[in-house]
């Protein structure tokens, strides 16, 4: 039963997602397949890369993951397959992948150009049910990835310029709002780590977290919530979301009605005395 | 072949239901994984209750059935696993399956505290991937309930403050608008029977359906409909529902427009002489 | 594993396709089921028809198609199952495989009514649970469609009328759009054949395609790409879409909101000199 999971800005309203399916399963008739998401925002290359980041480690090793989030298609751009920490991933080479990398070391790229793979016709404008529906089937088959292409290298890759949080000249641990969720939930791209080195960097004990204050637009909000009823309703909160970012949220309330809130909005965290 | 069903408010731009399928095939990669709606109203816990009690039967027996609309998530809500008609059905003790229990007697009902069968880590704000998700997975391997925790009795759940259809005292039967379909169709809480005792108390025929009058707002709507097309295109009718319920729609269009309804409104029924 | 896949107009709000599962899962176990989509537009027959069309031939031979749009639910029109090359398609008797039986020989036609492989009991107003899909079922099961009723013959059948692109008197060749993809691509009913012919009406080189000039609204785009990219961004383009038929976008961009077009809008298409 292998598994296969499926990443793209297609949206479902359209039969692009049922094709890519219908290709799949046309070659591996027992692939075990998974959506992901289909609502990325067209073309959002960041928001994807936390998705794929977000997800993949809750799938069992040898899933196969095909992130077709593509303005490129048809362009010249190279198709990527990856291997790492047990999973394979493919995807267009636009930066996509980038954030994942971090997690662990790579035992593979390659360029994906073996057309022998692919549907007999591949189209201009849609290599999802061309090119990645295939091979991402072939490989669920057990065809290895080294025999889809030349290896590549990942300072060869194309990277996203992702902006990690920083510290700012006045001390203030600096991030975004990279995705808000279906609740309102502000998603910041501030994790765990990062809060840990803040902490150290500023002498204070990691278990202080009632002294962060986290600011947004014009609002404070003070200390670490363990879960959204620990204040009282339709107050905002912050607490680390279950993707292990920095999140702010509306107890039964929705924070990007609260804070007219958008994607790329700046978050602030300092320690008050 | 274990079918596990997945009903949240979730929705699908976000990786979350994919993750929680991710964990359930880790655990049990034969499973089949079916979304009932992760459209749910963000906390609606009525429009869940309904939506559960209208689906379940549909599905074999040994079902296993995941309900996760919970406001209270990393509180200390219970979490509940509950055996009745062949299914088991895993919720938080919120009052969600309040109105399945109406359906039958019911076998077990165990309080999950059992966390060798959660994942590792539990976070305090995604108990469906970390909880729901894997309990659910061992469920459908054959892992018997009462493993999970210590039995409850249903007094000592939650109960959900339902508004059951009543007789007002001018002899109409009061009923509420409990859900708007994709197509404008206002569904209320008014089943068959309910219709059939108003019938009664009324010393009236239960055929005599062509004299039952449905008000909503300051329209009047006379006798049941067989079918949407019954009526002209553009007028409203009444049914009675596939979920068994009295439905307010308009052929051809919308009756969620045409009335200008909301959840919660009323609707009134009387007989006509 | 045989094969199921599910068009409709039921959205994913409601519980309606999740039932329909339940039904195909209670008796055949093993059918995998594909969405194609559920976002037609409600009773939108023609965008049905394109999106029936443009998907089956991308799933194994014995598939079988199951297509809900069905305004006429309920009242005495007929529900056919149709077995052409080497798929098997059940819908509603209202129009929505018309433009499917242009692509090759029809095998065999049958009008459903043998109830014996229906659920036990019929709503009046959900055949997608009570017919569709326990037939459908039963046809993945191996059951052949002869036993499912009568033969009829194409010209009995309901036809949608169908607009086909024609050629005005000032010899242009006029199309409309038929449907808007999520990223605002506009979809239109002029494939690859009817350009050839207007090319050969015309006396022109069907490799001459950057003579062709796409008129939408005041707009002219003159030649065809081959991709999105070969534009400049937020410039509107021409391309041959990944279902085969001509289609408008904007690299980058909307072409929905570019053009402020709806479906339905005219396109022409004429040579330059």
């Amino acid at each position: 039963m292998p598994i296969i999971t499926l990443l793209t800005d297609f949206g479902i309203d359209d039969e692009y997602v049922g094709v890519m399916k219908g290709v799949i399963l046309s070659i591996n008739p027992s692939a075990t397949i998974v959506d992901i998401t289909h609502h990325i925002d067209p073309q959002d290359l960041i928001q994807a890369a936390y998705t794929i980041k977000s997800s993949y480690r809750y799938f069992p090793e040898g899933t196969v993951h095909i992130v077709v989030v593509d303005p490129g298609v048809g362009s010249n751009r190279a198709i990527l397959a990856l291997e790492m920490m047990g999973h394979i991933f493919l995807a267009p080479d636009n930066g996509v992948l980038t954030l994942l990398m971090d997690d662990g070391d790579i035992d593979s790229i390659i360029r994906v150009d073996n057309s022998s793979y692919f549907l007999e016709y591949v189209s201009r404008t849609f290599h999802g049910r061309d090119i990645f529906a295939p091979v991402g089937a072939h490989i669920s088959m057990g065809v290895e990835i080294k025999k889809l292409g030349a290896q590549v290298k990942k300072r060869d890759l194309v990277h996203l310029p992702v902006q990690y949080p920083c510290i700012s000249d006045n001390g203030e641990l600096v991030g975004t709002i990279i995705s808000i969720d279906r609740f309102g939930n502000l998603i910041t791209n501030i994790d765990l780590k990062n809060l840990e080195e803040f902490c150290k960097a500023e002498r204070v004990g990691p278990a202080d977290t009632e002294r962060l204050e986290i600011r947004i637009g014009k609002t404070e909000i003070t200390g670490l919530s363990k879960n959204y009823e620990s204040v009282r309703p339709q107050s905002p909160l912050a607490v680390i979301g279950s993707r292990g970012y920095l999140e702010i949220a509306v107890n039964c309330g929705n924070a990007r009605n609260y804070f007219a809130a958008e994607k790329g909005d700046v978050v602030r965290v300092c320690f008050i005395n």
